[in-house]
């Protein structure tokens, strides 16, 4: 465990495999703060899914971020009630909530522009608790537009308690890390059209020299950690 | 252009330029309907940007599917008042709309869960004018959940007229080859943290003899077909 938030307060990437019973998926994780245009190459290259970036409950609700689901829902349109998502093969809940730019990049998507979004929303996050909520909201709208096209993703209630995704295991161990409470996510696809396998999600991080965690050490540790 | 829609409808990639005047940004572009896990894998390896599918705005229209930026400040959550998106360097309006998953996929993400996504969609559009309207989205919502890996954009009202954006020179490219309205699209990205250069845009496509169009010629070529 302290080898592997050494290696996160370095900025160097952990690959956090989730478990068997769930998605099955290994994902990318960096400290949101450490994302550098280098960071984002890596994760499209070697990661493949959506670059995502998370954050704790407490500070969606600070903002009044919404779950996209919820927004969806509120939003009256009729089709959303078609389109309800109540059948999530692997989970309740998926985490999503919108996209963003920062309001400095062109058109949001080359690697400069989204390493940008993502290291100011962490800087952000870092200076919430001298804002009260009123000017920590507009703030936000004065640094950000919405949509964009960095995908922000809401942890749980209670962190890894209630829902043991990539969003809570990587956003524990930020806390655990002692770092800003947002990590940058991306899931590691293979060249056969399906997730990455286990066995060679591993091959790449010893290859790479980056730690592996399972989903289950990151539950053993946050139980300890929160004591 | 015989030569252009002759390879799009083999299901080939085209690389559409939109102009130095507006992204100055080079984009995959397939149609929907023979997008691949193969596809999708050489847009996230050889693009890098978002992978995004288009539909016409008759189509979002007869689904109901509005506009990301529209669901968001009808949902009446006051951030968005905040993060409306008044400052778009390049365009007046963002093309995006909703992401979605096929109700089949697993996670959504992986090669073959986006591409039966797309397919799933382009399918669908093509049987959309034997159905209501009432029974296209009760239909839609039996195919697809949202939020979900997919997103879609949907095309300016009077397509290349109001906006010419990807969005709408991909789209107008199915149209003009007699397709289901929908491309599939990604950015290509540099490895210098910026978009992918115009002259090295243009040698991937020699190299891989894939057609390379800029958004004057497809401009062109609609007016003169829309006669």
């Amino acid at each position: 465990m302290d080898e592997v938030i050494r290696k996160i307060k370095m900025g160097i990437p952990v690959l956090v495999y989730d478990s068997k019973d769930r998605e099955g998926e290994t994902d990318i994780v960096v400290a949101s703060k450490f994302v550098t245009h280098d960071i984002i190459k890596l994760m499209r290259k070697d990661g493949g899914g959506l670059i995502c970036t998370t954050m704790t409950y407490e500070i969606s609700q600070k903002l009044g971020i919404p779950f996209m689901v919820d927004i969806l829902q509120k939003s009256g349109y009729e089709i959303f009630k078609y389109l309800y998502p109540n059948d999530i093969p692997y989970d309740e809940k998926s985490s999503f909530s919108i996209t963003i730019n920062h309001r400095k990049t062109f058109t949001g998507i080359p690697d400069n522009d989204r390493s940008l979004t993502i290291r100011e929303f962490a800087n952000f996050i870092e200076r919430l608790n001298v804002l009260d909520e009123k000017s920590a909201r507009v703030e936000f709208g004065k640094l950000f537009r919405s949509p964009g096209h960095v995908h922000l993703l809401i942890s749980s209630k209670d962190l890894l308690k209630s829902r043991r995704g990539h969003t809570e295991l990587s956003t524990a161990l930020m806390i655990m890390s002692g770092l800003t409470p947002s990590a940058t996510i991306v899931e590691m696809l293979g060249d056969d059209g399906r997730s990455l396998p286990y066995q060679k999600a591993k091959n790449y991080a010893i290859e790479h020299n980056y730690p592996f965690v399972e989903g289950s050490e990151i539950i053993e540790w946050w139980e300890k950690w929160s004591e």
